[in-house]
């Protein structure tokens, strides 16, 4: 008898989830449901109150009906009984964090907090702690502590204790009234199986935690303020636990929202991108996974213990238990094509791409396939969204150099592209010599299916075949990989992480192989990609930062 | 009684008469005609010869159709009696070139020369001698030629003695038969007046000479090639004669081509762009004259000799006699603006054009125009076409940096017209740091007219006034003016250019005053754009040149 589990993967506007054959890995049905306040950005529901720039929030009550929705609708469109689910696992967008009482309940749910933003979750990408983040990492350095080494040496405003500290300063009764902060992940699991966890995901990428050192110092979070000093005592758990472990079991009510079972089993949570690692099939060193949407997250797994500068961050047992687990990112990838796209492709080009029923991106990609690698002459620096590996700077912008009166849009489009392979090879690089070797990418994301021509230039720029997941849903493939192994082999799953991803995870039979004639041109090309990465990127001529100080100065006078 | 001058313009495709009444400098009409064999760039007429890339010839009788044609029209449409016409002047592109006999026949009519393409006009971007002009720079820095420094240390492949040295390499015999190498402006006077004549103006700028130095010496021209030795006893004439000079008088025949009296006095030849300097009012020293079109032309006057590095050259009585006319060039201006609009502009702004019936570059320059200056954050480096001076170097490219997600289209549109207002301000700069003083801008040519915002900028990077010529044919106007001075004051015209130009040039009433609080903003982004053109300009990262080296041996491979 078939077994299955159910994956559910909570993202920025929506969750989603997907039921999985145990044994094959098929994806056998999957249903999304649209957060109601999706992201919170301007005005608080029920009371209207004004957020401001940078804010965003999420309603928790969207998370449970996520649950409420998706669940049912995966049991009721595959005609499965919900007997025959063994497990379920969740996974996350990080840090997405929020205050609660000691019962889990949100403090924005309470009508005396309902006003206040702070009582509400902080999405991933609510921005407005940046002032903390400096602090924290101002504080890090006078202080010389050590952990800040193993996030690149710089911590974002996204990540957890700038959230906090944003909270404190500026409501700390929100601070006061919480019994508990926690990020949302771990949230979802505690409504799923009445017991409050903590994952290693979370806890390390975003919450400066180490298996070995565990959380930074009461003396640290003193200094940044009095309020803080008990914080991990106070309103946090120092029992973090690490992905493939079992959380808990549905609780009736749970069972009553979802239609599944009681008792059926939970795993830890996850981070979306760290937990569609193994759905990638990548359970060992070596092979770094690409998550390649808007901006693209590159992790690969290391026997030992590295500092490699620059990079966000690395947590033993992060992604996959036993293994150090390496993450950095490049923050314009997507993104850098979508503005591309709409703000510089003429209207000759448009008008084939409707002429032929394709996209524009599908004319550009055509035209710039027929180019030979160095052909155009053009080198662009790939920063228009800052760079947020290895330099780790949001004040660097985008440059393009190389252009002539002939130059063509599919010559810059494809210069784009490649700025990005060699963005990604820098970080291969910063890898390689700091001891995380890697001989092989795999990808997963939107990207990689609907662009031929960049994975094969990511492939040809860093001499490495580039595979790609089979699954186009990755992160909710690898949640209900972690719930089979959540259920054990005792009942139908798997008893490691290891074990569910030989049988579950698989990859695309078409892979792009590099032309090493194409890298050896690359190879002269990236080298002034090089050149121009350091002379912009550290220091030694910092036009970037001081055209958008002016910026600023001319935007502010006005 | 009124009296008038007519001005002819020879251009690239086709010629101008512009008549003109003297007194008050009034143009009364003008008309053009289009060269049948316009530029002659694939195949040889009648032969059908197939040319090389590079080649741009010209058909010398093309020149004699615009006077048929042209004076003939201007006074049969004024209705002005031609016993009226004082003067005739002309002004030419250079270097355009031709062999000739003595009587001035050209070579390419006689039919034992015509199918030999060295035997036709040489159109001044004829651009097939850069070899030529390779070995004449090589040789004159080995033999340490002191005329070198006043042509900023370059000769172009469009110069004169490239394109002679070409002909001796390739079809010695045409060098042989030849009598005369000479100007197409001089050769064109030649024709009206039965007298050949060398005007001081094309001799400076394109053919080495200075009124105190002559020609480079028989050793110098023996060491390019033997035959050269006596290249100017042989070839040439030593008679050069300055601008504001009478060359001759209309002869019978070239009366009967153009309706207007035998006896009509003909002013000595000059260049389109030179000519166009007492037309702009400008016959004093500390005013620019700026020819903006698809390129700029910057020309100056200076009392006295001052080395300029980088500069295209300067020519005692070059452009106005008694001072010393200084030239220097930016190779891509309207150019640059065009490739924008054709390769990087959005179906939408193209949309709105449509509309409302304008120009994209009008609804690019509004948009453009809302902009503070430095709110965009980025910064061009003008090269898309190379650098003309101070760097003179061809093999530079376009840059951009400073883009972020939401960089706009009239952005870039703006920054790229303040990179060639900063390019002009290198310009100014260099010749101000180098004894040459300049405090106001004069512009003439196709762009003043059409891009108010850009007069605006060039005002503000620069800091003082930018004015504008009331003539939109200043060339024509230019060379009326000489014809005026060719008559001299006793046939109704004038003594002297000053005279002249006091009379018959004007300045439109409206100007553009610079904004100082814009000036000082533009200060800080001149020093980036400064520091980064040495960076890329002078050989600290020559990255452009590489890639460019790439380019062409990607191309050549394939």
């Amino acid at each position: 008898m078939a077994k299955y589990t159910i994956g559910v993967d909570f993202g920025t506007e929506s969750g989603r989830a997907v039921l999985v054959d145990v044994g094959s890995g098929r994806e056998i049905t999957s249903a999304v449901y649209v957060y109601v306040h999706g992201v919170i950005d301007e005005r608080l529901p029920d009371s209207g109150k004004r957020l401001d720039p940078d804010w965003a929030l999420q309603d928790p009550e969207d998370y449970i009906r996520t649950f409420q929705h998706t669940i049912p609708a995966v049991l009721e469109q595959s005609g499965i009984d919900a007997g025959d689910v063994i497990g379920v696992g969740i996974d996350f967008t990080a840090c997405t964090m929020l205050p609660v009482k000691r019962d889990g309940t949100p403090l924005c749910v309470l009508p005396q907090y309902r006003d206040d933003p702070h009582a509400w979750v902080k999405l991933w990408k609510h921005h407005a702690a940046q002032p903390e983040a400096d602090q924290i990492n101002q504080t890090a350095r006078e202080m010389g502590e050590p952990w800040l080494a193993r996030y690149g040496g710089k911590i974002s405003s996204e990540w957890f204790f700038s959230k906090v500290l944003q909270i404190i300063h500026v409501s700390p009764d929100i601070y006061k009234a919480a019994d508990r902060m926690i990020e949302a992940a771990d949230w979802v699991v505690w409504q799923l199986t009445g017991v409050e966890t903590r994952n290693s995901c979370t806890a390390g990428y975003k919450a400066i935690w180490s298996k070995k050192d565990g959380f930074p110092s009461r003396e640290y979070f003193q200094a940044l303020h009095p309020m803080m000093a008990d914080v991990i005592s106070e309103k946090m758990s120092t029992d973090i636990r690490p992905a493939g472990q079992k959380a808990g079991v549905l609780t009736p009510q749970a069972a009553e929202w979802t239609g599944l079972k009681p008792g059926t089993a939970v795993a830890i949570a996850n981070v979306d991108a760290h937990v569609a690692v193994p759905a990638a099939t990548v359970t060992e060193p070596g092979r770094m996974v690409m998550i390649m949407g808007t901006s693209t997250c590159h992790m690969v797994l290391g026997e030992s213990e590295h500092v490699v500068p620059g990079i966000c961050g690395y947590v033993e047992d992060g992604i996959i238990p036993g293994f150090f687990g390496y993450e950095a990112g490049q923050s314009c990838v997507g993104d850098h094509f979508a503005w591309f796209v709409e703000n510089c492709v003429p209207a000759d080009v448009k008008r084939i791409a409707e002429e032929r029923h394709v996209s524009v991106h599908a004319v550009l990609e055509e035209k710039a396939a027929a180019l030979k690698v160095g052909e155009s002459g053009l080198l662009a620096l790939d920063w228009w969204n800052g760079n947020r590996s290895v330099l780790v700077d949001v004040d660097l912008t985008g440059m393009i150099l190389g252009m002539t009166l002939a130059t063509k849009p599919e010559e810059i489009y494809r210069a784009l592209i490649e700025a990005t392979a060699f963005g990604t090879r820098i970080i291969v690089e910063a890898f390689q010599e700091n001891g995380v070797p890697i001989h092989e990418l795999v990808a997963c994301g939107g990207l990689p299916e609907k662009n031929h021509l960049l994975m094969q230039i990511y492939a040809d720029v860093m001499g490495m075949p580039f595979k790609v997941s089979a699954s186009d849903q990755t992160p909710a493939l690898g949640s209900a990989m972690f719930g089979a192994v959540a259920a054990g082999r005792a009942l139908g799953g798997y008893d490691s992480i290891f074990d569910a991803a030989r049988s579950m995870a698989t990859l695309k039979d078409e892979y792009f192989q590099p032309n090493m004639a194409n890298k050896a041109v690359y190879d002269r090309i990236f080298n002034e990609y090089k050149l121009l990465h350091e002379y912009f990127g550290r220091g030694e001529n910092d036009v970037m930062k001081r055209l958008k100080k002016l910026k600023a100065e001319v935007i502010k006078r006005s």
